[in-house]
Parts: C-alpha cells; sequence; structure tokens
C-alpha cells in the first residue's frame, strides 16, 4: 500500500486553517493559539495512526512506534509546523504531514519496525517569534542553554516560558535528548527554489546544506552638493558600492557550483537627492555548498572591494555570520537514491541554499533530506505551493528508506 | 579708498552668532529669532551707511541710496540671509555683507550714484522652513501668487504670514516689486564647489546658473530568497539599479562641459540581508551649464536604463523636475571682468551648479554673479569658510562695476 494523496491533501488543507492572518496566507507562530491547534490536530494524528505521544520542555512533538528491539535508537522522520508570517501552508508543514503518512503506512501495511520509528514536529524553525531559528532542533540536541532559553521572549516582551505556560506546556520537562537514542533523521522540505519544476524532476536528494557568510561593508566617502561638485572631485560612497554590487553576480557565476551572492539591505546617508552620499552600508550573503566556494568567493569579494579604494573613498568590512557547510550522510543518501529510482520517482541531487532542523541535527546523527518542487520557485508567501503527488511521491520514498534503515545494523 | 577687509571679516562674525545652533553651525530659519536679530544687525548697518530701509510683505530688506536720477530703475546687489539647518556663515550672508561693503564704499568715497543703488538681504532662498526656496526672489518677482503664499507653513504647521506677525514683520505690505524699477542685480556668493581653490583664482564670473532635471527611477524585480534562488534564475532589482548607478559619472564625463550626474537617493525593499530586493527607487540628477547636454544626459541615461530592462526587470522613469539653464547677462559680465583685471584681481569664468536668487532675477532683469572660493569646496557645513581677502577682492569689484553700470544709459 502506498502514501495516500488525498489524505495528505486533505491534512494540509486542514492545517493551513490555523493561522492567524486566514485568507493572508499562513500565520503560525511558536506557542500561540494557533500553534495549540495545529498541535492537538498533530498529536490526534499521531494517536490515530498507533504512535505513542509525547512533548519535551520546549513543546517539540513526537510520535512514537516502538520497534521489536526497544533499546535501539530511534528513526526520526519529520520538521517543523511553525511558519512565518504570512508564509505558506508547506514550508515546514509538509515535512510534518509526510510524517504523518510515513506512521499511517507503517500501520496499514502492518510493519512492525525493528527500530523505534518516531515522527517529530518541532517548533520555531523561523524563528519568527523568538528569533535565530532552528530553535525547536537546537534546544533539543542540548544546543540552547536552559539559562538562554529563559532569556528569551518575542516583541512584545512574552517570555518563552510564560508563553508556553498559556498553551498548556510544561517548561520544566525534560528538554534535552540523548544523541545516543537517534539512529538517524529524514527530512521533507519544499523545495523553496525553482530547479525542481524548472527540470521537472519529481524530488531533489540533498547533498548538503550550504554553507553561508555574512559580510557588512561600509563604504565612506565624502559628501557634496550635486551641483557644484565636478565629476572629477568626488568621493561618491554609492557610486562605489553601485560599482561593487553590479559585479558580484558575474563573481559568483564564475566560482559556480551553485554560488550564490546577494545584497538585499542597503542604506545611503545622508539620502537627498542633491546631495553626493558620504556613506552606504550594505550586505553581502554568500553560499555555497563548498567550503572552498564560499572562501573563494570572499577572497574576490574583498579583492573586488580593496579596487574600489580610491580618491576618498574607504571602505571597510566586517564579517557577522559563518556557517560551514553540512554534507547529508551518504549512506542514507545512497538508500534514497536507490529507493527513488526502485519506485521510478524522478530525482536528482540537490544542494539546500537554506538552513534547516537537519542542519542542526546533522553535527550528531545521520541525516538525509529529501525536497520537493515549490510551484515558481516561491516560499515564505501566500503562494508557496507544491503539488501533492510529489509529496505523496517523497512519502513513499521515506517509508521504503526508513524500512531499509532499520534493516541496517547501528554503525 | 578699497574694502575694508576687517569689516567684512567682524560682520560675517556678528552675523554668525545669529544662530539657533551655537557651535554646530548657522541655523537661522526665515521669520526665527535669529532672522530677526540678522535682520535689526543689517538693518542699523543700512541707515549707518546713509540707506533709507525698507521691508516688503515677505520681509525682504531693502537699503536705498537714492541716485542724482530719482526716477531711474536702481542697481541691487545683494544675496539671502537665512541658512540651511546647521549650515555655514557664508553661504549667502557673504554676498550680504559685501552688499553693506559696497554701500560704505559709496559712502565714504563720496559717490554720489546716478541711479539709486540698493542693498538687499533676500528671505527663504533655502526653503530650509517653507520648502521650494528662492521664496524672497520669487515673491519680489511675482513668481509666488499671495494665495500660494498664504498656504505656506513649515514642518509645525505654522503658516509663514503668522511666522512674519511674531518677528515684527507686516504681510500686508506691497509683496510684488514692479520689473521697470530695477536697472540691474549684483550677487556675490560662496562659489560651494572646489574648483577657485583648486585653479588658486580669487572670483568666478558666473557666465551660466546650470540647468536641471530631476528623474525618478523605480526599478522592478522580482523577490526571492539569498540561498535557494540560483544566480541565473534572479531578477534582483538592487543589481540592476546598482549597475546603471555604476555607469553613470563615465556618462556625465563623457558628455564633459561640467555635466554632473548624481545618484543622491536610493531606497532598497524589502531591504533584508537574505530577500533578494524586489524594488529599488533612486533619483538621478542631472545639471549641465548648456541646455543641450542636460537632453543628452537624458536620452544617453535613458538609453543606459533601456539596457538594464531584462528577465524579470521592469524599470520606469519619471521626470520630476525640468529648470533651464540661465545666462547672466552678457554685458555685466565683461564690465565684471574688465573691472577684475583693471583691480589685478585674477578671475575666470564659471558656471553655477546650485541655483541662486539670481537665477529668479535674471528672467526680468540684468544679472551677474561672482563666486568666491569655498575652502574644501565645502558648503552647507560648520565647515563652510571663504576667505575675508577675496570677500573684499569681490566688494572691490562690485563696487567698480555699480559705478559703471550707473554710467551707462538704461538699455
Amino acid at each position: 500500500m502506498k502514501a495516500n494523496q488525498e489524505r495528505i491533501e486533505q491534512h494540509i488543507e486542514l492545517l493551513n486553517r490555523f493561522t492567524s492572518t486566514p485568507g493572508q496566507g499562513v500565520t503560525r507562530l511558536t506557542y500561540s493559539k494557533e500553534d495549540l491547534q495545529a498541535r492537538n490536530f498533530i498529536k490526534e494524528k499521531m494517536i490515530e495512526y498507533g504512535l505513542e505521544v509525547s512533548e519535551d520542555g520546549f513543546g517539540n512533538i513526537f510520535g512514537k512506534l516502538e520497534g521489536t528491539s526497544p533499546d535501539k535508537p530511534s528513526v526520526i522522520v519529520g520538521s517543523h509546523f511553525d511558519s512565518v508570517p504570512n508564509g505558506g501552508a508547506y514550508d515546514g508543514t509538509a515535512g510534518v504531514v509526510v510524517g504523518l503518512e510515513v506512521a499511517a503506512l507503517f500501520k496499514e501495511n502492518n510493519v512492525q519496525p525493528t527500530y523505534p520509528l518516531e515522527i517529530i514536529a518541532l517548533v520555531e524553525e523561523e524563528g519568527s517569534r523568538f528569533g535565530g531559528g532552528l530553535m525547536g532542533s537546537r534546544g533539543m540536541m542540548g544546543m540552547l542553554s536552559d539559562e538562554d532559553f529563559k532569556k528569551l521572549a518575542d516583541k512584545d516582551g512574552v517570555l518563552a516560558e510564560d508563553a508556553m505556560l498559556t498553551i498548556g506546556l510544561d517548561p520544566l520537562k525534560k528538554k534535552v535528548r540523548d544523541h545516543e537514542t537517534i539512529r538517524a533523521f529524514l527530512e521533507l522540505h519544499i523545495e523553496q527554489g525553482p530547479i525542481l519544476e524548472e527540470k521537472g524532476i519529481q524530488v531533489g536528494i540533498v547533498e548538503s546544506i550550504v554553507g553561508l557568510t555574512q559580510l557588512e561593508v561600509t563604504v565612506q566617502g565624502q559628501a557634496g552638493h550635486a551641483g557644484t561638485t565636478p565629476m572629477n572631485r568626488r568621493s561618491d560612497a554609492l557610486v562605489s558600492a553601485a560599482q561593487i554590487i553590479g559585479d558580484l553576480p558575474e563573481l559568483a557565476t564564475s566560482i559556480g557550483e551553485g554560488t550564490v551572492i546577494t545584497t538585499g539591505r542597503l542604506n545611503v546617508y545622508p539620502n537627498g537627492a542633491n546631495v553626493i552620499p558620504d556613506k552606504v552600508t550594505f550586505t553581502i550573503d554568500i553560499r555555497a555548498g563548498k567550503e572552498e566556494n564560499i572562501l573563494e568567493a570572499v577572497r574576490r569579494t574583498n579583492e573586488r572591494i580593496a579596487t574600489g579604494q580610491e580618491k576618498g573613498i574607504h571602505i571597510s568590512v566586517e564579517e557577522m555570520l559563518y556557517i560551514q557547510p553540512k554534507f547529508l550522510d551518504e549512506n542514507i543518501r545512497s538508500i534514497l537514491k536507490e529507493t527513488s529510482d526502485a519506485l521510478e520517482i524522478t530525482n536528482c541531487n540537490m544542494q539546500s541554499g537554506a538552513g534547516h532542523d537537519a542542519m542542526v541535527l546533522s553535527d550528531f546523527t545521520a541525516c538525509g533530506m529529501v525536497f520537493i518542487p515549490s510551484k515558481d520557485g516561491l516560499s515564505h508567501c501566500p503562494e508557496e505551493w507544491s503539488d501533492a503527488s510529489d509529496l505523496a511521491a517523497g512519502t513513499n520514498i521515506l517509508f521504503e528508506t526508513v524500512k531499509r534503515l532499520m534493516e541496517e545494523e547501528t554503525s
């Protein structure tokens, strides 16, 4: 028996209702009323599929199907169920729904796992309420101290702990999970980009989650009157910044292998129509699947910036963030590929340009990720959409992969 | 007897005290307490130099020395005495102080003019309180209707008329001056740019006041995730804008003849570090002494913008402002040149990159302008500075030029 596409579609639609912005996309902030509604739905489904439900001290939800060897570590399937403000119905939620469907397949096919199977629904991956992101997975893996968690508050000053209490969650429950209790983590996620749709491929098997560096660049020039300062006497901070930014796409393309460079934020001072700008600040976001490509992009960017240091222009660069690329488990990638091929589901290797909970768990356990196409590559918006047939295909791959992993010995 | 450099320096310093931001440059807004203080000082000096003082319905100050032929039109010398916020001690004020010094020379040299001589101190040239700029001269020449003047209010909603009353000015006085009562207008102003200082020349004789057009450009692209959107799938509004802005200096230089192009204001949307910008708006300020150069710069700018219209990028351009260049009176320019040479004051022809009251008056009467060097080319800032010896040189040129104009018959 294969994944039930209609049921998957229905679960997406039902969870889609739990939004604080009906008609304007999904807004489901962690520990909100909508979190509670979605949480209750997920727990009910877990129970319906014969799973034993529990929640940890962050409100992460676990549904466990005990294995024939109960002391063995769990194979975990799932994703997060919070959203960005006015986001879509698929980011995170799709992975939770697919997890539930995997559990349904175990039940309907009467498969008794050897290792325990756990379906997981994580909180606060987006960081939309308490900032930072990946809170549920980081917390669970012991990468968020109790002290730091106690300090977390939303923009209205509501503490995360107090918000938990308002929806009946218990922050005193056990928070950190013993890493030895996890055999593997599998996550399905929407691609949030255009590649799969463009290629007409059903699933992407994620090879790596890109590393990322973010530079903050400050260009200091000299203000002047737009009318009275001759062109050859200017130290125009915006012209210098613009010439650098205009060169970055070609720089990224020349490195290739999926390297991307983005300037998303730029501010001009004093920002008056008839004043030559004396200061411009902007960000440079560099991402690549291979660390050598990130480092090469940073090197060439700094080289390009250095050539901009001329006649009264001073440019400084500060590295705000550096995250290494994460390679997902080779064995799991092979199994995902083999099961996709066996199921005649078109597939390709991909890298993930965005961060995911699997990025956190990959430091502690074998992880695999499957991407499905995003319509028009759109995400984090109400138009976010993926086809239920792709979700069903992804479910079938994960179901077979989970079974294969349970046949193997723990390494 | 020549201009008294010490007295000029002293008058600049005394007027410099009338600021609402002591220690942080001159802030002298129209109809403020500082306006009244400076106004009283100017009127006292006018009386001291034997001038008959009057004010019009805008608060422009006139000090008149009657000529031997009282029915003849006046030769007017002066500038404005308001400032930008945190501006300098010379912009406008220098021209008023020089006007007073010209009157002093008439008195001290016992010269009786044939035509009447008027020293003028104009209000609100900068537009810092009521917006728009050139209010005093435009109003006086009948280019600001009573209806429009009555609507003028500052950022706190205070009407210009009410503000006048608070410092004892009478808005019911005659506002518009009969153009036939003006023989010529002479204005000394600081250059507000680096050219004279760089060339080591004492005065610039202004040939033309540049024409100006201001374009508002909107670049519309497609937002996207900085990590998940491949370089070749982007419609990055900021990259497109940056490539255009980066090309403008070369475009201006290739047209030459003092053509300048400036992007002073630029805004990015949504302006988040990890989002590809979907919209950028920016200004393009184009100035040139010759109208053909402005039109050529606009044509080439539009041509450059058109090449940026590609793969998902839509760019629109709106013309917000168009002002033709103004040529100053050829006869007066010749006299200024001859008197400068006779006085052995180094001089050159110049164009003015900024607007001035003479720009308004040049539509109605023969106008001449003299620039003196600005230290480091700086203006509209507390560091604004000009040498009193250059002010004295300018005074001597204007004194001789006024006398020459009074010898000529009205054309």
